[in-house]
């Protein structure tokens, strides 16, 4: 059997008895490390299960998947995914590839910031589809995402603003010599993405996101223990003016607020706004909330 | 510390070591029992607690939180729901509660249907707002969700339909009569949400929904074992005319597939569809897969 098994967002002890249960019976174990970060080491984990841990880069996962699925038909074989498994296109490619050499495969679900970003308060049947932004270049600052924050803005709906992260990337020069050094990883932060959005908006400039009248919420380490998950609620220049240590360690999310926000749901987010009564104001005034 | 712990989707196995910790630790444990199911008994989730869970109905979560809360700034209180704690209005409230008597509180992160979703190969970034279907009746045929389901056709996003389920629900006599006597429970079965929603359909005409081009994704106890777990793909008139066994025990859940579906998506789907012919055919001429 083939598992693919979500870890949930945090640490070790956020994966599910079922998940824990085919680690443990599992001639291999791959943690996939590329398209999300867990916030332990992999020795933590390591000592947890009490047994090796094999890192899969993209490489690994995408194009040489038969590695992994080799005698998956026979012996249990786990693959571990941060967050949910089935929330982006690289892990259906393996499944795929599973059914076609006949392999039964078993998804073992968990919490992903896809459904737990509702930790802000913010209603998830309110949100609207979700983007990533990328980090920006000298020469290189895509914007189509704000195509879909528009649609999003139009409808009223939330939007989810997914933000880069780099791990194992090289440097063009060390690309160029095939030299196998790879940078340090980079996480966007949250005064990056705003000042990256307000960018595009200001080159776009279709109305769809304000410094002063937009408001958002910032989260961080979302499902860690008290003092690592961070909330903060404000207007898009108000969280572009904390210092980065205000959004806490990574990884960031931040959430663009749609007009057709429920009171409830300001209420709620209000207890993690910068300035709670400008956070009020801007429901009350912009957003139409009248029962606040 | 009130705990609000998500139990995932399927079965006792499906809580995560942090939540069964801080199960284990509560000195009361309650179980919300009516916004979802899960698929096995109080009983059997006690015997694996080996404490007692006391049910919490709509009336104690919505309007008696402070029984639950009682003495939770002292002691370690978990409420479980099942899914994730959050995706629901319902459960911020207790959470509010909470904060206004001073109460710490750790919310526990678990899978829902609102990203386990991914089990049927449609990416969740693709989905626009999610939409509810309530029972019709023959006096109330509710069409609200109707709009919204417009709004995400329009933009080609997935629609996510969340169907209805009446839990302790009273006969308008035994209501009249005060009589605290309740229905058996009822879960709504894919044949009637598809055959409501063409009947919306049908009455507003607006060329949101039509049975043989509307592809759809039939879902039912996600995350549970290979024989419980059922997906089945299809056009609406297709998915109308399967038998309700087709579609396995309740829960059950449907997606409407968006016009910007990726050829993958409908790949990864086509092992569920019951014409598969017919399903990549749809694909190609109707949603525009250029590339199957």
């Amino acid at each position: 059997m083939f598992y693919i098994i979500g870890l949930g967002l945090s640490d070790e002890k956020d994966i599910t008895l079922r998940g824990l249960e085919a680690v443990k019976g599992s001639s291999r174990v791959y943690l996939e490390a590329y398209t999300s970060i867990l916030m332990i080491s992999q020795e933590r984990l390591e000592a947890f299960y009490q047994k090796p841990i094999i890192l899969a880069d993209r490489d690994m996962v995408e194009t040489q998947s038969d590695e992994i699925l080799a005698n998956a038909d026979t012996e249990d074989v786990s693959l571990l995914v941060v967050g949910d498994p089935l929330g982006a296109t690289t892990h259906t490619d393996i499944v795929l590839r599973a059914r076609a050499l006949g392999i039964p495969t078993r998804v073992i679900h968990n919490a992903s910031i896809m459904n737990a970003v509702g930790a802000c308060g913010l209603q998830l049947y309110n949100f609207g589809q979700t983007v990533s932004l990328v980090f920006f270049t000298e020469t290189w600052k895509p914007d189509s995402y704000y195509d879909r924050v528009k649609e999003n803005v139009k409808l009223g709906m939330h939007t989810l603003v997914l933000l880069d992260i780099k791990v194992k990337e090289q440097s063009e020069e060390n690309l160029a010599r095939g030299r196998k050094i790879y940078e340090p990883p980079r996480y966007m932060s949250i005064p990056t993405a705003v000042s990256q959005m307000l960018h595009t908006e200001s080159e776009r400039n279709e109305d769809v996101l304000s410094p002063e009248t937009t408001l958002a919420i910032a989260l961080s380490r979302v499902g860690g223990d008290a003092d690592q998950q961070r909330i903060v609620a404000g207007t898009l220049k108000e969280l572009l003016e904390q210092p980065e240590e205000a959004f806490g360690e990574p990884l960031h999310t931040i959430v663009i607020v749609g007009k057709r926000v429920h009171h409830m749901e300001i209420e709620y987010a209000e207890e993690y706004a910068v300035d709670k009564q400008n956070w009020r104001r801007v429901a009350k005034e912009v957003y139409g909330c009248a029962e606040l």
